[in-house]
């Protein structure tokens, strides 16, 4: 088998089978495949796609590359959750002890953030001491100790998903639904959990920029995990604005417990709560949805999500003080600065790249890989789309390191809203679920 | 600017401007653009392809990538030649020596041979002594003082082309006709001549395999001479079964020389003779086709084309023997094998490509650059489509190093024949000229 006539094939529109897809991936890996051949198939796979089978011999190969995590041992259902990137998502951090509250583990490996979308293991190592590199067999005991942990990918969990990843962000073959289903889906996979929550994320600030899209990408990421076993369901959630108010990695934490707490913006409350109930009912099969609402509303009501949170964080060698009080233990940036209202009206938009771009500019995010972030910086909105607003009054605020970066995020900020005259109708941000 | 920026530009169906194919270009040899990324760019552009202006853009960059033969010094119109590959395709070293005995001077720099079609640089190191590394200034000498030179492309000669032609030969990326334009042509423009020939093979022994791809291949190809200020014909010419009778270096070198003698057979004495007009009528544009043919024809007859080819062979330090009693100084292969026709009838098929890779198999090409190349072996065809043959009489014979390779090539010759009950009318070789 030789990488050039492989290539030729995907180009001229062929398909590959299994043996073909695997020398591909092993080959890339041993060196058999150059990086040069690797890319030009990843661009034939741009133009001609990759149907079903060869997703799957995609995925497989990819998730063999590595270290599989196997959760057997825990003679339960454990759940995971995966969201394609937006801003201000800081799902993760709630959802975990709010399910592990209702009595359903939870095991989650997170990757870092890039770009104006956020990653949940920066916004995690806001808390003082919280430990994501832990070892594969102390995360699944964690997760039959504590009831949940949410760690760092290892370098062993899908090493082909890194390497090829990183080739096709260089080299302009990201777009390809196969290679990202695929992406995903392998890390999914090789996490070990039997059923999982996909948030595909549509608008501005998502990966995905139509429904459409959103839709096909759910449509391959669920046929992946179908194939393979494990009881999938897909959420397709809006990003045209940030989720919640709070952008930046120690704010975002802060409120993630808010979520806990019954005190958090209605969008990220709504989304954890329908992924927790959809969680609750892939693990537990005859689950009414209205049982597994009301299990998650009272695990909030009773303080019980807050009990799993603190204890999770715990486990984990974090700050547990960072869920009730978290600006005891948890930086603030020193400089906050409003931005006003430039005149009164309604809120049309405050679109979430251009607010996710602010913040990393502030520092809360990074360009490029291995760069370091300042978990204290963000910005916290005051007026989401649909809010009235009178002239002069905050949209938001910049929490910044020092005065010239808070100007230049403030007038970013402002640019990234507009408000009109008429009162605007916010649809839900749940647009649909695909079970 | 940054590469993956324009790969996604080309991936989405954009258009380059020239700065940015500059960019590419150079970025490429110095190290600014990735192998991998270069690859992708490639396969981008086969799918989305190059307009008029990218390919100009492209062809100036690579031209400038290097060294530029400046023929001016002769103060006369100067002539060159390409194919685009066949097998069995010795024309370059007829041609060369029959126009400068017509009274114009070719200057012509070729390249080695891959896969099933001979190069001619091949060919001509089959005669002892012959030099084809000979420096630009030499070069130059040598056209104005013997009226021809045939000599190996500097490395200095449009080094991007190499490099990019490197990668696009691993990484599926060759079938481009921009890209196949450009690499011909960015040699073309850089080697000085004036005005040339540009022979477009079609057939299974060709690059292209259709009249519509040759017809889009010369199109290009002729716009790129006609915008650079070059005079160019572009002739189509069938490629399905080998030109003349002589597959093998040493094999086609004596077939060439037949050419001048007025003995060769006709298909390559026809795209021999069409050739030379077309390149007299180029570089001196009152002549008429008919008194331009009577020029190559009497040089022939004269044996003033054959004088010229001794002339030029001593030049460049080869044995001019090679010319008039070629098996004096070149070496035959050890063994000669008939080939015998299995059934009596008409020839209907002598597959090029099929006799191109026996001729491989035999050692007469190579089937990747660096490979050495044995000048002896090759295949004589004794009956050539439209024949007629009686069973058991030979259709070829196979020249091989020893036994086992020759039985090997009599199969696969054997196997490339195909004979018919009725007779069969071959058409003409030179299917189009595009002036």
């Amino acid at each position: 088998m030789r990488a050039v006539d492989l290539i030729a094939k995907k180009r001229d529109g062929g398909t590959h089978d299994a043996a073909e897809i695997r020398f591909l991936v092993d080959g890339f890996l041993d060196g058999r495949v150059a990086p040069e051949q690797m890319s030009a198939w990843c661009m034939a796979v741009v133009w001609r796609g990759l149907d079903d089978a060869e997703i799957d011999a995609l995925c497989a190969a990819m998730v063999e590359s590595g270290d599989v995590v196997d959760l057997a041992s825990l003679g339960r259902t454990v759940v995971d959750k995966h969201s394609t990137g937006g801003v201000g998502d800081k799902v993760t951090l709630a959802l975990a002890p709010l399910v592990a509250a209702c009595g359903v583990p939870v095991a989650k490996m997170s990757g870092r953030g890039l770009g104006h979308t956020g990653g949940t293991l920066d916004k995690l190592e806001a808390i003082p001491g919280y430990r994501i590199a832990i070892p594969i067999p102390e995360f699944i005991e964690l997760v039959r100790d504590v009831g949940c942990a949410v760690v760092a990918q290892t370098k062993q969990l899908v090493p082909a998903d890194s390497k090829i990843y990183a080739l096709r962000d260089i080299t302009g073959t990201v777009s390809a639904p196969g290679l990202i289903a695929t992406s995903v889906m392998s890390k999914k996979l090789a996490s070990g959990a039997g059923a999982m929550v996909l948030d595909v994320k549509v608008g501005d600030g998502a990966f995905c920029r139509t429904v459409d899209e959103a839709r096909e990408l759910a449509r391959l990421m669920h046929g992946l995990g179908d194939r393979a076993g494990r009881r999938v369901v897909c959420e397709i959630t809006r990003m045209d604005a940030p989720l919640g108010r709070a952008v930046g990695n120690a704010l975002e934490v802060a409120e993630a417990f808010d979520v806990l707490r019954g005190t958090a913006p209605a969008d990220v409350t709504e989304v954890t709560r329908t992924s927790a109930i959809r969680l609750l009912t892939l693990a537990e099969p005859g689950l009414a949805d209205d049982d597994a609402g009301t299990r998650v509303d009272e695990a909030i009501a009773s303080g019980r999500a807050l009990a799993a949170a603190r204890r999770w964080v715990a486990a984990q060698g974090g700050d547990a003080r960072a869920v009730d009080e978290p600006w005891e233990v948890m930086e603030r940036a020193p400089v906050q600065h409003a931005v006003p209202a430039p005149r009164g009206g309604y809120v049309e938009e405050a679109g979430a790249l251009a607010i996710g771009l602010a913040a990393v500019r502030l520092g809360a995010g990074r360009s490029r890989p291995g760069e370091a972030v300042d978990h204290a910086v963000g910005i916290v909105l005051a007026a989401k789309p649909g809010d009235a607003v009178e002239a002069g009054a905050p949209l938001a605020t910049v929490h910044a390191r020092d005065t010239a970066s808070a100007w230049a995020a403030a007038a970013d900020v402002a640019a990234a809203y507009r408000v009109g005259d008429t009162p605007v109708t916010v649809p839900d941000v749940l647009l649909e679920t695909i079970a």
